[in-house]
């Protein structure tokens, strides 16, 4: 389904259709001082909004009126099993933490592929409003209604490389250490971006993004977005990463090896 | 000389003509691929770009024609004797890690002030063209020509506090157990936000920043901001804090108390 860029069209404008209902339903949230944060976990802090919750509906309500067959897998409210072979993966806010916070790097995550993964993918940051998105057809970024072509960069190695991660800690402590094997080699290595660390991979900004523990709707918006703009996206092993767990997100194959050699080596200690 | 409003509209009116030329001068070099970076020091990483030293000749050259009597403390071009009693402090970009990695949360500061300390501070973030500004007239973000005021956020215990701070080692090992000390009684804790986080600070979205090691260009800005906006900054043992050093900008007395007597205990171990 991902060679056919007639339905490549219908499903980029749907994907649109969407961001632009999740902006709409979240932004006014944002900042807002009755940001109605509950726990979603019963130990640790996990906020769920109600901006959260707003942005997946509004998704979720255009889905069914445009592309009702398709399924969906959301982060707040639920499966929906298709019959079209195609699933919308959607995490209306991605950084909930970062957007309790008042930092502008969260964002909105769509994707929507079949079962090999996701083909088309965005990472939409409502506050500065800007769009990335990638397809079939190429990544780009979108503000203020210029596009821009965007485009991973070239081979470097490590020791000049950019490396990002959300936590410090990454996940296990095995998981750290590894981020860390392949962090301490780097040029830079910085913290707390969220999802907006991916589209900075997928502008040519950074070279990697390292992380544990994600869901499937964590990684699928920005797996699309970053091999459209020419990147690699796999797991640790250097398998498929659209079921989220251990990812590593890199801006081309030469330094996705080197990074994934640490990885390796670090985790089958 | 904090407490005269000609005074202060004349020196209002011309920070904002050094934000706005610092803005002009800087953003076009952002995510540019042209990107000229040197190493400052001979080990370690600090990028400095031929932005930076173009967003302080900006703003050099409007204050030689506004305000020629006055000092200069910047970053990037040294230092120049005034006869006032008045002294603009400039870093044209705080965050050059993250200027250099394509984030939007690197800042333009300005401060102007006197021996007391600074009583007019801006962060401007010119990619999502915010301007955090404080005086003795109040603190207000400017954005699209929309004025907000600010102010800081209402006492609660640090269990649900927000801390922010740009690295996770923070300074020395003593500094970093002392942050870590207070980070762990927090609800929350981020990184990586450079000065954006002390303008979240005087927008009532977080509670705290805790950071070591900084320069009085890294901290006269976001101050001045913040105590307009109703909070508090001082150094680690509650000193005046715009010489730099051990940081702690705090939303309100109470969480600065409670989170200053934990930095204490630690560092006097």
């Amino acid at each position: 389904m991902r060679n056919d860029p007639e339905l490549t069209a219908e499903l980029t404008r749907v994907a649109h259709l969407l961001a632009d209902a999740a902006r709409a339903a979240i932004l006014p949230y944002f900042r807002s001082a009755n940001l109605g944060t509950d726990n979603k976990l019963p130990e640790g802090y996990d906020p769920v909004t109600e901006a959260d919750r707003a942005g997946e509906a509004a998704m979720r309500a255009i889905l069914d009126e445009q592309r009702p067959q398709d399924g969906i897998l959301g982060e707040e409210l639920g499966t929906k099993v298709g019959t079209t072979g195609l699933t919308w993966v959607l995490d209306p806010i991605d950084g909930t933490r970062g957007f309790v916070s008042g930092t502008p790097t969260w964002g909105v995550l769509i994707a929507v592929g079949d079962e090999a993964g996701p083909f088309i993918g965005i990472v939409d940051q409502p506050y500065i409003a800007e769009r990335f998105i990638g397809s079939p057809e190429g990544a780009t970024l979108i503000r203020a209604e210029k596009l821009q072509p965007l485009q991973t960069r070239k081979p470097r190695p490590l020791s000049e490389a950019i490396v990002f991660t959300t936590f410090p800690e990454v996940g296990s402590p095995e998981e750290g250490a590894a981020f860390h094997a392949v962090a301490k080699n780097a040029l830079l290595t910085r913290y707390g971006m969220d999802c907006y660390a991916y589209a900075l991979v997928a502008s040519g900004q950074i070279d990697l993004v390292i992380e544990a523990c994600l869901q499937p709707y964590d990684i699928q918006g920005p797996l699309a977005l970053i091999e459209a703009a020419g990147g690699v996206v796999t797991d640790w092993d250097g398998g498929p990463a659209h079921q989220g767990g251990r990812v590593i997100a890199a801006a081309n194959s030469d330094i996705h090896a080197e990074a994934l050699e640490i990885l390796r080596k670090e985790t089958q200690r």
